[in-house]
């Protein structure tokens, strides 16, 4: 038997409900027994946060073999506040980003699992990138990176990502769909998929009716998907994409290629944010994958969520999916590697 | 009490679904009991397909008060051929939403449901409208008119609907969303909703983030919101997308104002189209109404579905929606001009 993965889950902004998700997700069995966990985050916070939230005082204590590893980075400040937005938290959180990719460069973790940042807080402290993803390519010198959602069965793909809808338009270019459909069949053989059906979806309405509501499936799309054809992959398009991800949530596909980021994101966060009996979610799954680094890394498919931290109502389900995805895909390549592949 | 409404429901393309769910419908008894139903369609195509899937000879008969009136329209040809796309069952799909609008403007019916058509078929029969909404607005004059997608308490208002992706970015403009907002205000009233609130979707990636992925958010969408407003309508915005239709499924808003075609399609749809366990659809649920007409036009939220044609395997539950939906459109009306208002 190979052995257990390591991960590294960073702790997000500490205002936000990172802290309690975190410490939640430390004490589930499924998850211990899944990966060796290391959080990457402000010690004196969590021991705060598991005070304040009624946890043992020796949450990080070995529940089965391995106690919960905390590294331990920058220090509280009282610019730190539950629900409160600072350059300070910002700093704090890129902070623990940058420890964690340390630890992955160096053999220390198989994979990183982030948990919510806050793009206008990274922002005031001075970090010049939009969110986690196009940090992580800058550091790992990835040229060739996307997006993809995850829930369940049903993994999306994203041509582009932060650019706006008409930029993103210009990208839909028929080497970059073929590019990117090279990247979604390799991380889909990597989550276990040894042949994998990929379904490209449109990028006009009902894929351009033949070109009457526009013309870039028949310029663009078909030609690439003809093209990765005929390179061996399995993928089928365009298809109208007011259908294609329900397509594929019956199964009929293993992934679905979205034009855009909203394409996909309205369709995986509309369906994984379940409508609650009080107004707010009763549960959030789904988990973001970067394709294309070195490095495995998944994270959470929400936000820090600052209206409700340090309450304690804060459900860990999609941090919970991220750590069992990174987990599994770090079994993966650890077996490969194990069996010289 | 107010009479019963009274609709007309066509037969949509009769190598298509239609012809089953219509019959499937018709013998529903919480259908029979909310309107007094008219099938407008080819009467010896209704028979055969009751004839095929087995129903009862008697199967337009009265079951509580009212048989199911037939208005009998075109014939029958051997081109009409289940899951045979033919300009001759297209042209019939058209004389039967013709017949039916003769009929609402002569007060003999309150609403009008459609079943799917065939667009392809539509344009092979020479009939040069892109669908039953364009269809519908060009015959009743109607120059301000929106398609809407209702799933349960769930409404999504769409700016623009069958053109490219590109030129509905061109329409995101400030006073095209305030004329639509108040479409939506009106329709959601007439839904029965007193004082109806309405989210506004960004356009861009995160509506825009600041300005970083596109700025309509900026220039058109936040000043329409802030004009809607001051004349007297609830309404805010703009939300990001990926969020805004999620948190309208808890409850939150009575409306989103999608802004574009697919924005609000991919979601509802989705959502909608539940996944079965054999590859296909367990149930589609949803309803198309066109908003803005001087009649009450609801129709399915799904097409003609040539694969499964005739085989009797075909669920209504989106034209029972689209049905009931129209019914409680039409009450509403009856008890306000009965009310004198």
């Amino acid at each position: 038997m190979s052995r257990q993965p390591k991960l590294a889950i960073t702790m997000g902004d500490p205002a936000g409900i990172g802290p309690e998700i975190c410490l939640a997700v430390c004490g589930m069995p499924v998850v211990r027994k899944a990966a060796q966990l290391t959080l990457v985050g402000t010690r004196s916070i969590l021991e705060r946060t598991a005070r304040e939230l009624g946890l043992p005082e020796d949450w990080s204590a070995a529940k089965d073999d391995e106690p919960i590893r905390v590294v331990d980075v920058g220090e509280a400040s009282d610019a730190v506040r539950w629900g409160h937005l600072s350059p300070q938290a910002g700093r704090l959180s890129a902070q623990y980003l940058d420890r964690a990719i340390d630890m992955a460069l160096a053999g220390e973790v198989d994979a990183i699992v982030t948990a919510p940042i806050s793009k206008e807080a990274w922002h005031r402290a001075g970090v010049r990138h939009p969110g986690h993803t196009e940090y992580l390519a800058e550091r790992l010198g990835a040229d060739e990176y996307a997006m993809m959602l995850v829930h369940d069965a049903w993994r999306v793909l994203h041509l582009s990502t932060h650019c706006s809808l008409r930029g993103a338009i210009a990208l839909v270019e028929k080497e970059r769909i073929v590019r990117m459909l090279r990247l979604f069949d390799n991380v889909l053989r990597e989550l276990g998929i040894a042949s994998p059906s990929i379904a490209v979806a449109g990028l006009n309405p009902h894929a351009g009716e033949g070109g009457l509501f526009g013309d870039e499936e028949i310029t663009e799309i078909a030609p690439a998907v003809e093209q990765a054809r005929l390179a061996g992959m399995r993928v089928v398009g365009p298809i109208s994409p007011d259908t294609v991800f329900a397509r594929a949530r019956t199964g009929e596909f293993d992934g679905v290629l979205a034009m855009y980021h909203d394409q996909g994101h309205v369709a995986v966060k509309t369906v994984a944010f379940e409508p609650g009996p009080s107004g707010r979610w009763a549960s959030v799954h789904g988990v973001n994958v970067t394709v294309g680094l070195p490095i495995i890394r998944t994270s959470v498919d929400h936000g820090v969520a600052f209206d409700i931290a340090g309450q304690g109502i804060a459900r860990p389900d999609s941090l919970v999916d991220a750590v069992l995805l990174a987990a599994q895909m770090a079994r993966n390549r650890i077996q490969k590697r194990g069996a010289g592949a």
